[in-house]
């Protein structure tokens, strides 16, 4: 039977969840992408190179992402969670976002975890988005 | 090691997998679902009922379908196909892609077997996303 989750509901498996998958908008048209991240207080935050999302993001702040449970085709759950795009530039927080990705996230891959070792690093951008409304369904 | 998939690498992926996270845009904002689905010819065929995804889609036809594998964070390949929405309205036509999608994912939601299986049910939406760009990434 598919429910519709309550916002405590699709709030817990964002909260529990490390790898969801990122929608944003590029030339009017969708772009998605899987990100790491987590949730605290309200916000999403991740880490991200310069690319494709980091400029469509600067250019159009709204963001979503998308976070599932599938056990099976008869049991699932699915949230998505929207926000705005916050880019994280003072050092001492953007050391804090990487060093606890990667402290959540120990199995990131090498660039992922010298990027975090090195979480000054000019190149790398550590982000939020502030979730200002969340949905989910499941099928159970 | 991250590097880029070519296109017959990321079409190959596309081609194997039967659940992707459909992106399109949502009164200028991006939306995120995940679908069943399958690939053919240069299309990606799925069905729906009405709501979000195809109000959506009939405004601003763009779609993109993200497909990924991932065996761990030191392993994975995601895959981004780009295209435009097109719905299957001939009964025949529409007939035939649900009763592909029925036999190639025989444990969707009892909703979804219900749908195929009176596949000219005016409720359900067939469609197809032309697919006119596709690109890939793996850590390997």
């Amino acid at each position: 039977m598919l429910v519709r989750l309550n916002e405590d509901q699709a709030t817990k498996i964002l909260a529990e969840k490390r790898v969801g998958r990122l929608g944003c908008v590029v030339d009017g048209g969708p772009y998605v992408v899987p990100i790491n991240y987590y949730y605290e207080d309200g916000c999403i935050y991740s880490h991200s190179l310069p690319g494709t999302k980091i400029s469509a993001l600067r250019t159009n702040r709204r963001g979503c992402l998308q976070v599932d449970e599938i056990s099976s085709d008869l049991n699932w759950r699915s949230v998505l969670a929207y926000g705005s795009f916050e880019e994280l530039v003072a050092a001492p927080e953007k050391a804090a976002v990487l060093n606890r990705l990667l402290s959540d996230c120990p199995r990131l891959t090498p660039v992922e975890s010298a990027i975090a070792e090195d979480g000054l690093s000019q190149q790398v951008i550590a982000y939020r988005l502030r979730v200002d409304r969340i949905s989910g369904l499941a099928e159970q």
